[in-house]
């Protein structure tokens, strides 16, 4: 069925309208898995939910964090390269414990250690807890920072933990390229249970471990992160979310672990808050201003942004929610010639036309998005497989500005080549991995600014 | 000089164009009056820079704060009715002290009393201090809340602390009719100074006190109350302002000082923060979609909006600025039918037509402001008189949603007359009292919802 629906869109790509997939993903409900197949790990006070990032602003240092049900003890990461000709040297770093409490739920002890002065290119393993609760993980730091240093991330957005969360995160871990996900905010979905059943963001923590515990996530706020409710006396933003999810924000000169930046490879990834303020002379806005005359190009010549609600959307979900950051951040990202941005929430997939829509002033009529090889490309992967259910209403003509849109769950790949080359792909999750639903060679802005051929034309 | 001006208005007017004010304020540079010349009080601690705002939901209740120099105590508030037929009754409410650090900095002890179950239209003598340090001052409370309640409000913005601000002022005060100040943000410009002075929060706190220690001040949040100054180590946003100035924000429901509303006599006013989040999700979002659900307009037929930053302003500087809050909160202003938006921001005057520009979807083209009956006015009095100047540069045409501009510095005045009509004035501070830069009758957008005819026409 794909393939007749793939050779419809390469004829159909010979104009030049973007393209409404007519894939039709099989109807079925978003079922929540049952917290009783997350089950903590064996062992007494074993260390759960073991998950790591990037922990410095160049990809040197790595943050672990765990979460131990019992006992604060033992509060220590042990680490060693894995490469066992090398004589072995066991390293300890410990942790800074945190917890809390959300309305009738207390939490663990979440811990998280941050290893410093690793080494580029390096695999290493690392242990957590003690006895029968002892648990082995490894990870691998990336390449150092140079301008042709290929390198692949996953795209993972609005994940939850339904079937069709688990098909998502087994999909990518099938193609075993992914060396980093970006993850594109919403994570567990508490909030849509009852006190935001804080449980779920443990069973959430277990359910990604299996890729987190290995290969470090990017994380970005969502929405369902916000976790207010004021009528249980919850009104913090983020509460769960700040304690359970460290990131390098330091790192990157932001006082809020809500925006930062890191680097990695070839890239320069900038991670910005739908949900805190942006408008001029606010922190996010005044950090962003300098962060971006800090992108040296020649360095990491890809520019990636990551927010959790997308500019550029023609779904009816969530339709026009990106405006308000839009038009304040939208010059910006065409000035410095940001290569792409990724978002989620919108529980489907979308592809934007390189535009921009930067020229209004209120009267001159120029509020429609142009063709603009200097602007990024806008990518939704907010098709993770949440509980929410799939985003199937796109806006009845599809815009100019879209490229791509489909209603599926899936997640994408960007592997970088080199300076100038990145190999883009979309996968649905009902195709073997073989297949891509969406897939285009991307130039780099700064460095090859041609306009891009879709696969699908 | 000015007649000529206005003479020239009333012809102009005739036809439908918006008027950009040929009247030439006297080339004046801002100078900030010195530290020297707001002197503490006399007398042993005595209490300084006594101001007073709305304490609670309805007008019943007054937070009277006040700083001493050297000793917390005495930290109470004596009040009584000031009406001397009456049986004297003394009662007394202590305050709550907090003092703050801002680098070289140390604040005295800021005292912050709420006075409640006062009586409707009632004035109160209130004392502060003791020994030679003792201070009276008193206040009237407002009509009870009504339809058809004759109410004043003075409007004031990014006053600062200059010669020019002092006119201002005095220029108000002069009226005698201005009942409660809607303060439009930006206080001390502390910020402009090495940093951030913060006596000069001080010294602004003892100018406006002959104001201010009368009546209310109803406050709201501007860019210059941000106080970020992170290579010093501050970066706290709003740390001066929250801890001098305090509002009546649970009354409202609201979780933080810098969006809240109160009803006051026949009006329902509503704060937002311009440099907050606001974003559908965010608290301030969803606090205000609540908050309009809640006016009454058969009690407080007028809505009115306070925020910092202009959403409509044809001023180069800060030029659309208020983009990013217009398109996420402008479809409600009409929808509830605000009848006034007042701004600051922009360090001039301008009044709008009476204009919408919610139906742009991003392809259709539909993204001009056009005229709406059911849409508010938008009035920026940003002309206070603070050290950074007037903003004397108008966008070259002027656009069709501006009714009125020009660059001097002045104050506003609302004198609501009953349920359907309400008389505003602007004025220049090179004018004598009787005379208004700017005027016109407006009509309630729910009572009597007509076209208004500006003054100038």
């Amino acid at each position: 069925m794909w393939w007749i629906v793939t050779i419809l869109f390469l004829l159909n790509g010979v104009c030049d309208a973007g393209i409404t997939s007519s894939f039709v993903r099989k109807a079925a409900p978003s079922i929540e898995i049952p917290k009783v197949h997350f089950p903590p790990p064996d062992g007494y006070n074993a260390p759960e939910q073991v998950h790591i990032t990037q922990g410095d602003y160049v990809g040197k240092s790595v943050i672990v964090s765990w979460v131990t049900p019992l006992e604060k003890e033992p509060n220590f990461v042990t680490y060693w390269e894995a490469d066992e000709k090398k004589n072995i040297k066991r390293n300890r770093v410990h942790a800074k414990i945190t917890t809390y409490r959300y309305y009738n739920y207390s939490s663990g002890y979440i811990h998280h250690a941050t290893i410093n002065r690793l080494q580029y290119n390096t695999k290493y393993a690392y242990e957590l807890g003690s006895g029968n609760g002892t648990r082995q993980f490894s990870f691998t730091t990336p390449p150092e920072i140079g301008p042709d240093v290929p390198y692949t991330f996953g795209l993972i957005g609005d994940l939850g933990q339904t079937l069709a969360s688990r098909e998502t995160l087994e999909h990518y871990l099938s193609t075993k390229k992914g060396q980093t996900v970006l993850f594109l905010g919403d994570f567990s979905y508490a909030d849509v249970h009852p006190y935001h059943d804080n449980e779920k963001w443990d069973t959430f923590g277990r359910f990604i471990e299996k890729s987190n515990a290995y290969e470090p996530w990017i994380y970005i706020a969502g929405n369902h992160e916000l976790d207010l409710s004021p009528e249980i006396g919850e009104y913090v933003p983020f509460k769960p979310y700040k304690h359970r999810y460290h990131v390098p924000f330091q790192a990157s000169g932001s006082r809020s672990p809500l925006w930062y930046s890191i680097k990695r490879a070839s890239t320069h990834i900038i991670v910005l808050s739908s949900y805190s303020a942006f408008a001029i002379y606010t922190p996010q806005y005044t950090w962003l201003k300098e962060e971006l005359t800090k992108v040296n190009r020649s360095e990491t010549p890809w520019l990636i942004i990551l927010m959790h609600s997308p500019m550029y959307n023609s779904n009816n979900y969530h339709f026009m929610e990106g405006e308000t950051m839009r038009v304040v951040f939208e010059p910006w990202f065409v000035k410095y010639k940001v290569d792409f941005v990724f978002a989620g929430h919108v529980h489907s997939y979308e592809r934007s036309e390189r535009v921009s829509n930067i020229q209004y002033n209120i009267t001159d009529g120029l509020s429609t998005p142009v063709k603009d090889v200097s602007a990024p490309v806008y990518i939704t992967v907010g098709d993770g497989g949440n509980i929410e259910g799939i985003a199937d209403s796109f806006t009845e003509h599809q815009p100019d500005y879209s490229a791509f849109r489909e209603a599926s769950f899936g997640h994408a790949l960007l592997e970088i080549k080199n300076r100038t080359h990145a190999f883009y792909s979309w996968h649905r999750n009902q195709d073997s991995m073989a297949v891509s639903g969406d897939s285009i060679w991307f130039y780099n802005r700064h460095f090859y600014p041609k306009e891009e051929r879709s696969s699908n034309e």
